[in-house]
């Protein structure tokens, strides 16, 4: 259905050229990084306040029209798509820092500030926003979906790093949630509802974060091991073993052609881990220590520990572009990204068996993972039109998500539901699928808010 | 209104001698710790199992009678009072740890474990589960209160260390949220949004539960400050430095008197800090050693190590007990305990203002604060039937929540809203106070669970 003429007449008045049912604009917030496709949304709303986004949701509220929030673009369910039409609302131009509280450790940003953004805005306070997706996505995109990534082992998720938000719900009314406070019991935890809820609730139009010092010394390190199985068993023993790890990223082989390919390194063709501690000269070399004497226990060899700073962040560049570099080991291939997390001791296991199952399906899938937190990807590669190797790809994926399911871990460790994983929802979480339906009919009676996501059908 | 006789009838069908009308169990689960007071419900419950809740629930809503849940009895707000009458559900003989997954850092739990009780039977494994609220509390009522204390400023609240729950709804159905992994962007937080709920969405009927190592090294220690000024400028500064704590407790003279009181020691009478660092024997050393030079910059003196594991139990001990001894400052007495958090900055003159406020009204107030989190009480003595020194312990209450929300803080750091401070939740939330209302009425339309908390009427 299209966005009624009334709807169309109220928008434009609202927001001027700041609306556009451009064609260009249209396709442009019609994209998605993987292989979702929908038809274009019908126009694209640019908001730069709080009101805009309120007079935007009263107006579609009133007229029955979807609305999907966009920030980057790069998540990677979907998320943004809009498969029921309606508008886009791209919140890119509410790209303020509003306030750095440096003596509380916390910033308060617009949901358009990207990570990169706030990060560099923050260079000389000493702190810094940690969480940290690969892509540099917007911060209020990152809260909506969940993010975490590479540091989350040792900073956590945005569930952990969003302390309170600015909401527009469906109506348009404006609520804000949480407080500058450390903690709080007051009531239901309305901000930890919002975050990841995928826009399917309310925009997010304000984000108060926590920060964290920069740490005091920092070390990096890329180790090969013979076997996947030796370097996620590595992981799982350093995790239980307690070193405090601030990061640690599992690469399979693939992954390291990828990278040699895209970037002229010369590494070992075979699994590594990419490790980084954070800390005081002294606890970081008595960690890396620790570290290097389990590794050597599972036959890691060859450290390679980038000792400036411009040598770490040439790895951590390599590490976040690997979604890019991979797609190049298949010119013209799309991905489907699988993004299961398990308890530590369920991760070797859960590792091998989707390496073995991408093999017996004849498919090249790449394999990371965030493995501190027993989170792994496979970014498996198909040819856009060839039916029967997305339809193996899915079974993998699927596979995949069950076996997570069956040792009590979750279909989806960072990435969401969006479109792809909906479907999977009431494997994962039986009838309580009903109970975030209640939460989204007593918000959403309407169902204007990112129609199609989350939850199944 | 009394419980209808066909859902009496039903109770007793299902429960047998579960099921108590007996005056006596009334009035021991009509009891509060706090000055709040309210008739004695009309019956009490003693499940054993889910299905036992289930069962409860389902006629409890065929027939329109509120819930309450009920652990130790240990809240603060009036959280378990029936002051509509209805049914107690006293969780606490469903009291059995039924798994410990050492190797994944996770326990599940019945809801009428007690903290006390998990680490004991923790104690072999090298784990334990930090949230220490003082109180041998539940850990289901500690989930349901949001509740954290001495430890939170290392290890977090219940929000940090609950990763999935089993609840039965309002209407029986039974449903479990969260996973055992350790990260999740599947669909809404349930298990954040039913932590904190205070009884009045479902019944926390088992827990899976972080676990911790237990530090190599521990090492704690009490000193004086001249001024209760001086002693909070210095947490504010160890947080802003980073030195990693894993408890920071303010204490004021009147405690310090109180403590004497109880237990004979000879502390002298002032404002001190009591202080844990945990981690290996190195950086505990370099931790106390950094700490002890900040202490020195606010005037810190006296320092007194507790090195020997029953020094460390004796000293928290001595401090968990905070609560009975202050009330034994004056005998009779009964308690308003106020639960302001606010951002770090503004806490040493937080405090100060409550301090004056509560001399100036003419108040005895022993004040004792998390304040590595922000978090402090004041415990302000009024004696059972002296209307004008309650109403001014009242005033004093309602004033330090409304500073703490002028400076972005929260009305209640850990106790949760019960009874006592449903009247500033929509000063502290204003229209999200709606939002709230909206998921109570979608996930309990009767308004049968624990009716008369959290939210204002």
């Amino acid at each position: 259905m299209p966005i009624p003429a009334a709807a169309i007449d109220a928008l434009q008045a609202l927001l001027g050229d700041r609306f556009s049912q451009a064609q260009a604009e249209r396709d442009l917030h019609g994209q998605s990084e993987t292989f979702h496709r929908a038809r274009p949304p019908d126009a694209v709303a640019f908001p730069v306040s709080t009101a805009d986004v309120s007079g935007i949701m009263a107006i579609c509220h009133a007229q029955g029209v979807p609305v999907i929030g966009w920030g980057t673009g790069t998540s990677l369910e979907g998320h943004a798509l809009a498969p029921h039409g309606g508008l886009v609302v791209d919140l890119m131009r509410m790209d303020r820092v509003l306030d750095i509280r440096a003596e509380d450790l916390q910033a308060s940003v617009q949901p358009g500030v990207t990570r990169e953004a706030l990060n560099t805005e923050l260079r000389a306070t000493g702190l810094f926003f940690p969480v940290d997706p690969g892509a540099n996505a917007s911060l209020g995109g990152m809260a909506a979906t969940r993010a975490s990534g590479t540091t989350a082992v040792r900073y956590g998720t945005m569930r952990d790093n969003v302390l309170a938000l600015e909401v527009v719900l469906a109506d348009g009314r404006v609520i804000r949630t949480g407080t500058r406070a450390a903690k709080s019991s007051a009531g239901y935890d309305l901000t930890g509802l919002f975050v990841g809820s995928e826009g399917t609730l309310g925009i997010i139009t304000e984000l108060t974060l926590r920060l964290h010092g920069q740490p005091e010394e920092t070390a990096a390190a890329v180790c090969a091991f013979a076997t996947l199985e030796a370097a996620v068993e590595c992981v799982t023993a350093t995790i239980q073993s307690g070193i405090p790890m601030a990061r640690i990223e599992f690469i399979d082989a693939d992954v390291v052609r990828a990278f040699n390919a895209a970037t002229g390194t010369q590494m070992h063709i075979g699994p590594h881990l990419m490790v980084e501690f954070h800390g005081s000269p002294a606890s970081v070399a008595a960690d890396a220590q620790a570290f290097g004497a389990l590794a050597q226990d599972f036959g890691g060899t060859g450290f390679d520990w980038a000792t400036t700073p411009e040598a770490r962040a040439a790895l951590w560049k390599m590490r976040h572009n690997a979604y890019r570099s991979c797609l190049a080991l298949r010119p013209g291939a799309t991905a489907v990204v699988t993004d299961v997390c398990v308890p530590m001791s369920h991760l070797p296991e859960a590792v091998a068996e989707a390496a073995r199952d991408i093999r017996a399906e004849g498919l090249l899938g790449p394999m990371v993972g965030h493995v501190g937190d027993g989170n792994f990807h496979s970014q498996i590669l198909v040819m856009p039109g060839n039916d029967a190797e997305m339809a193996a790809a899915k079974r993998v994926a699927i596979r995949m998500a069950e076996r997570a399911l069956s040792v009590g871990g979750t279909i989806t460790g960072e990435h969401g539901v969006g479109i792809g994983k909906r479907g999977l929802m009431r494997a994962q979480h039986g009838d309580a699928v009903d109970v975030m339906a209640a939460i989204k009919a007593a918000l959403d009676p309407q169902g204007i808010m990112n129609p199609g996501k989350m939850l199944p059908g």
